[in-house]
C-alpha cells in the first residue's frame, strides 16, 4: 500500500476538489488517501459522499492558515494546521508523500521546519514540468532561492536529473544551464562559475542553453537560480495566455473568422491540454527530507488526481532514497562529518 | 534635414534589404539616407536602381566584418568597417543617428569604443519595444549587462523612461522593476537594493512587477538586469513561436480544423503582425553618446524602414540631449568632477 497524504485545505475551492480527488484516487488505485483537515467540517462531507475509512483515511487538523499568516511563522506557530499535520505524518513514518494545492512558500517553510533538508543539501529547490517540443522537461529552481551560489545549482541539477529519471522515465537526462547565449563564455557570473562545476559533476551536462533551445528539446532538465527560473516560468505562462487571448479576440472580430474558430476549436482544445499545468501534476520540493508536492491553487479534482499520481510514482520509484544517496555520495569526508 | 546612417552590411541578406530601404525612406521623407559599405559593391547596385546622390548618400567602408571577428577587437582593429565608419559619422557631427541590422555585440563594442558613454553613465543598456495588452512598452536591459549593480538599474530606468516619452509618446511613463513577486519584500538582492533607489529616483515608479503584470499593461517601462531581461525576451519569443507552431500543426491535423484555420487566417495574420518585431523598428543602445539602433538580423526592407523611422523620431524629438541632461542633472558634484 502506498500512503499518500492530501491537504484538504489547499486549493482555492477547498475542500470540494480535494474530497472528489480522494474518491477518484481510491477508485483508480485502491489505496485509501489520507486526507488532512478539520474533521468537524470534513466528516459530514465524507459521510454525504458515502466515503468510509477504507476509502478516505481522515486525520484531524483543526487549525486554519490565514492569508495574513507569514509562512515561516505559521510553520512554527500552527502545528495543527493541515500542512503541519500532513507533513508530520511523513516524519512519523505514517505516510510516504504529501500533496497540497496550498501556498508554495508555506509548504516550503513547513517542510523545512518539520522535515529539514536531506543530509548534505545546501538549499532545497522548486521544480516544475515544462512542456517542450519533444515532450516534457524539468525546470528548476523556479523560485525557492532568488540568490544562488554555484554549488546550489549543481545540487539542483542532481535533483532535477533524478526527478526526470523517476517521473519522466528518462534514463540519462540531459542537463542544461539557462544562459543568455550558448557559448561557454556567456552568462552572468553565477553561470560562468557554475559551468565548470557542471562539467565536473558526472551529470550528462549539455552546456549553456537559451530558452529557445530548451523549448526545442535540447535538454531534459534546465537548471537556473530561482529568480531567473521564476521569470522564465512566469513569462511563459503570461505570454501563452496573452497570445491565446489575442487569437481569440481576433477570431471573434469577424464573421468568417468566427466560423473558422468554431471549426478549429478541437485543435485549440488539444493545444490547451498540452499546455495545461493540471496535466503535469504538482511541482516537487526537491532537497527537503520527504516527498512534498505543491499543486496550483486553481487545481480541480482532475489536477489533484494527477498530483497524487506523480506522488505515487515518486514513492514507488524510490525518489527520496535516490536523492539522499546521490547527495551523500558527493560529500567530501569533511562535509559528511560537518553535517548534523 | 535629418541625417540618418544605414549600415549596408548589417542584415542577413545584405545589402539588398538595405538598398531597398534607402529608396523607400527617401520616397517617404525626402531626405537622402547615408548608406555605409563597400563602394565598389554598392555603386553598381545603386546605379542599377537609378539612385543618385540626392536619394542615397554613399560613404565608402571597404573592410568587412567576419563572423570570426571578436566584436571588441573588430571595433578597434577594423576602423574601415561599415559599423566603424557609420558610427564615426555621428562622432564627426556629419549625421545624427546610425541604424544597423548587424551583430548587437559588435554595435555596442564599436559605439563604446568610438563614441564612448554619455558623461555620467555607468553602463549602457539595450532596450526593446515589447507588445503588451495595452499597446507597447519598453524592456531594458535585454542583454548588455549580465551582472548589474542597483545604480545601473536606476540609470536604465531613466533611459527607458525617456525612450518611452520620445518614441512611444507617453508623457509620464510608469516604471516597474522585474521581480518574482509584487511585494516590495520580494526579489533577489539586486532587486531589493534597487527598490528604494527607484522610489527616490523621481521617476514614476510603480513597484515590483511580475511578467504577467507587465504584459497586462501595468507599466510602460520594465527595468531589469541584462541576464533576466534576456531570459524574459527570449522566453517570450520562444513560447510565442512554439505556441503558434503547435496551433498550426493541430489545425492541419484534421479536415474540419484545416478549413477552420483557413477561414480564421486573417485573425492569425493580425496577431502575427502585432507580435512581429519588424513593426517596432530597431532596439536602441541607451547610454552611449550617440543614437545607435540595432535591428534584427532577419530584417527586410520594411523592418529597416521602421528602424529608420524610429531613428528619425529619436533625432527630431531630441532624445540624445534629453538623456545627457537627465544623467547630468543627477550627478552629485563629486561625480560630475570625477568624470573624464
Amino acid at each position: 500500500m502506498t500512503r499518500i497524504v492530501l491537504d484538504a485545505m489547499g486549493s482555492d475551492n477547498h475542500p470540494e476538489p480535494e474530497l472528489e480527488a480522494c474518491l477518484q484516487a481510491h477508485a483508480r488505485w485502491g489505496d485509501p488517501v489520507t486526507l488532512v483537515g478539520p474533521a468537524e467540517r470534513l466528516l459530514p462531507a465524507l459521510a454525504a459522499r458515502g466515503a468510509g475509512p477504507e476509502t478516505v483515511h481522515l486525520v484531524d487538523a483543526p487549525e486554519v492558515l490565514e492569508m495574513t499568516d507569514h509562512p515561516a511563522d505559521a510553520a512554527r506557530d500552527k502545528p495543527r494546521s493541515s500542512m503541519a499535520v500532513g507533513i508530520d505524518l511523513l516524519k512519523q513514518g505514517q505516510a510516504e508523500a504529501f500533496v497540497t494545492a496550498g501556498n508554495t512558500g508555506g509548504a516550503m517553510a513547513t517542510a523545512l521546519f518539520r522535515l529539514g533538508r536531506i543530509r548534505g543539501v545546501r538549499r532545497p529547490a522548486l521544480a516544475t514540468v515544462f512542456p517542450v517540443r519533444s515532450g516534457r522537461a524539468i525546470l528548476t529552481d523556479i523560485g525557492a532561492n532568488a540568490d544562488c551560489r554555484p554549488e546550489y545549482l549543481v545540487q539542483f541539477a542532481i535533483f532535477g536529473s533524478l526527478y526526470a529519471q523517476h517521473i519522466l522515465e528518462i534514463p540519462e537526462p540531459r542537463v542544461g544551464l539557462l544562459s543568455n547565449g550558448e557559448e561557454s563564455s556567456k552568462g552572468n557570473l553565477l553561470v560562468k562559475e557554475t559551468y565548470p562545476l557542471m562539467q565536473a559533476s558526472g551529470l550528462r551536462f549539455v552546456g549553456n542553453l537559451e530558452p529557445k533551445e530548451f523549448l526545442s528539446g535540447k535538454a531534459d532538465v534546465l537548471v537556473t537560480d530561482g529568480f531567473s527560473g521564476n521569470v522564465m516560468l512566469k513569462t511563459s505562462e503570461a505570454v501563452s495566455s496573452f497570445l491565446i487571448d489575442l487569437i481569440r479576440s481576433s477570431i471573434r472580430a469577424g464573421v468568417a473568422t468566427s466560423l473558422g474558430g468554431l471549426l478549429a476549436r478541437p485543435a485549440f482544445r488539444k493545444v490547451s491540454a498540452l499546455l495545461d499545468p493540471a496535466e503535469y501534476g504538482a511541482g516537487p520540493l526537491l532537497g527537503v527530507d520527504g516527498l512534498v508536492f505543491v499543486g496550483h491553487g486553481r487545481s480541480d479534482a482532475h489536477a489533484l488526481v494527477n498530483a497524487l499520481r506523480v506522488a505515487r510514482q515518486a514513492v514507488e520509484s524510490g525518489l527520496l532514497p535516490a536523492m539522499r544517496q546521490a547527495i551523500q555520495a558527493r560529500l567530501t569526508p569533511g562535509e559528511a562529518e560537518a553535517q548534523p
